[in-house]
């Protein structure tokens, strides 16, 4: 198999690329390598340091580097992507290439706009390139279970569902109600891909992913290989964020009184399921929904397991709530189902979350020196109602 | 009332400008002059000749003259939009500035592209100067009553819908699915607003309005006022188009079968309806959506009527299906709700269709040579599937 992952110097990109290295899968890589500029424009870095692109490719033995190609490339520049992609002539397309902060997305106009165009233009040039060069091509789009904001209802796992309306009957596209410009932007390539699917059948995955946490994976196995690792308030998810406060010192901070329910899985759990995606698509022309998670917290639950996993590694924290920067309810109903990637052999979380906590702050804790320099940016300060 | 029209050279643009200056207020035009360039790269032209935007202001009444204040601008300018709304504070902003052709938008991956971008930023951009200038202003979008499809629930007249979806019911945004990229950018621009009203308070009106037809409104009373009148496949709307294939003798073209059934109005009641809206705001801080049409008609319909009073005027034409060039149900149930309009006082449509549309054949009979010379752009050559 031969996979196109657009973003693979990310956090997801590059565990995947070595997932998929290590099945015999064949990789072609392209990132602009924008993360490392933004978190850097932020005051942050990777707690977890990594090399350049080629630095890690060269630390994989000789097998698995030949069956890498790497290029700088910008998913909106359709010229080049279409090259790319006709070079290669891919069985399938990852596509991580999105600016993929909400807090990001809400810092100004200028955040706002960048968002909603570059991913919106680049998710329309896979849409194109693919029709244009190979419709058969499999696209993963990577979505998020944010998507669906928190509604009443049990989320389903699956593109279009029947609503009642007023005594009528009808087929819908699944209701989103995104809380933020990049979750919007997620529901619009949705939309977009449905569209296109529609009339031109293109062949598509559409993943509705709960945030990751973890350091590892079956092939991370050494510091060489460590994929990057976000906390601060706008590159990091939550439980990341939550380990570095502990490693060093700092009060777990969940927004607001922490009620938020979310859907969360681990570094290992995602690859793994990507790759059962990738290795399984859909029938040519089908569009699946896939909702891509293991277990469902709050994300005050998530604190206190952490204090406690903390503890027992005789790290002591608090847990302080903070005013909740964003506008979200903090009490909901949250019921997605689960079902798709159970049937592909994930069954469920394949590693206990306690002890995976364990497992990141022991990989953190060599670097607390380098977290130290970043304090000041794990606090949120970029506010939803500004 | 101080309104800012943006695209106030376009169809509609105009004759609400005529209409609020006629009603004693104050507008604030701004435009990019784009349609003027777009409609010639197609090979096409205003089927009404209009002459410059200054030429159009030195033929009004001086009292009129004095109350209209002109700007090139483009709406993805944000420094300069800022400007402009900055320096007038107006009390209501129309949003006219968007790409508005859906074969437009299908015709490439460029088309696609700046549809979605321009259509996008273009309504964030007035978002964020209202969220900054004045969050007070009312703003209103134009939208197309084609954001909904073709459902089978009866099309409400609101944001949000009750909705029962497996057993359990949800207030969810009511559901859109739209059949072009540029219906999609009109769907974003929707829920972009929702959002922004939900975390800001904007107050905004919504509105969805299914296509227009007619040269003349209670202001355009001799030719020095005409509004662009567009007739090609790409800028062209179906009555209007009809209208011009009937004047030139040629068969009236629907697409397909002809039973897409579609919600109308006249030119007289969009500008009634809009000013009835702005001089109407909800109230501050509410989200309104408005279904803005009179009537339901299917294209066939639509054609016979045509066909019959062109007749009356000793015009002879015949009604010849195309293939249809969209992915569109051309059987379908039809029932949007309509109670907004008529509860601020447009009861029904104002005047007779089968008049207006003898209105138009005889405003465009002085101008049949003018049109012979773009006899070929009026078929369809943009085809959804391609």
């Amino acid at each position: 198999m031969k996979t196109l992952i657009a973003g693979v110097d990310g956090y997801l990109g590059w565990a995947l690329a070595l997932r998929l290295l290590s099945k015999g899968h064949q990789v072609i890589g392209i990132d602009n390598f924008y993360t490392r500029k933004a978190v850097k424009e932020v005051g942050s870095d990777s707690a977890l340091p990594i090399g350049s692109f080629h630095q890690r490719i060269r630390g994989l033995p000789k097998d698995k580097m030949s069956k890498i190609a790497l290029y700088k490339a910008d998913v909106t520049d359709y010229g080049r992507l279409k090259k790319i992609i006709s070079k290669y002539r891919p069985d399938s397309i990852v596509d991580f290439a999105e600016q993929r902060s909400a807090p990001y997305s809400m810092r100004s106009r200028e955040t706002a706009s960048h968002t909603l165009s570059n991913n919106i233009i680049g998710t329309l040039n896979f849409i194109y390139a693919i029709k244009e060069i190979n419709r058969e091509i499999h696209f993963l789009k990577m979505g998020t279970m944010g998507e669906y904001g928190t509604p009443n209802f049990d989320i389903p796992e699956s593109t279009f569902i029947e609503a009642s309306i007023n005594g009528k009957t009808d087929r819908i596209i699944t209701p989103k109600y995104a809380g933020s410009w990049y979750h919007w932007s997620k529901v619009y390539d949705t939309d977009n891909l449905i569209f296109a699917n529609k009339i031109w059948g293109l062949t598509t995955t559409d993943i509705m992913q709960g945030p990751v946490y973890g350091t590892r994976t079956s092939e991370i196995t050494d510091s060489r290989l460590f994929t990057r690792f976000d906390f601060d308030e706008t590159w990091g998810t939550v439980l990341n964020r939550y380990c570095v406060e502990a490693v060093l010192g700092m009060p777990l901070t969940p927004y607001g009184s922490g009620g938020q329910t979310r859907a969360f899985l681990s570094l290992e759990d995602s690859v793994t399921a990507l790759s059962l995606l990738l290795e399984n698509p859909p029938a040519s022309g089908n569009y699946r929904t896939v909702n891509q998670f293991t277990e469902t917290y709050s994300v005050l639950e998530l604190a206190n397991i952490v204090q406690e996993r903390a503890s027992a590694l005789g790290l002591k924290t608090e847990i302080k709530n903070v005013d909740n920067p964003r506008v979200e309810a903090e009490t909901h109903y949250y019921n997605p189902e689960r079902k798709i990637l159970p049937g592909l052999g994930l069954k469920g979380p394949t590693k206990n979350l306690k002890d995976e906590i364990e497992v990141i702050i022991k990989d953190l804790l060599p670097y607390k020196n380098r977290l130290e320099k970043h304090r000041s940016v794990i606090a949120p300060k970029t506010n939803w109602r500004a």
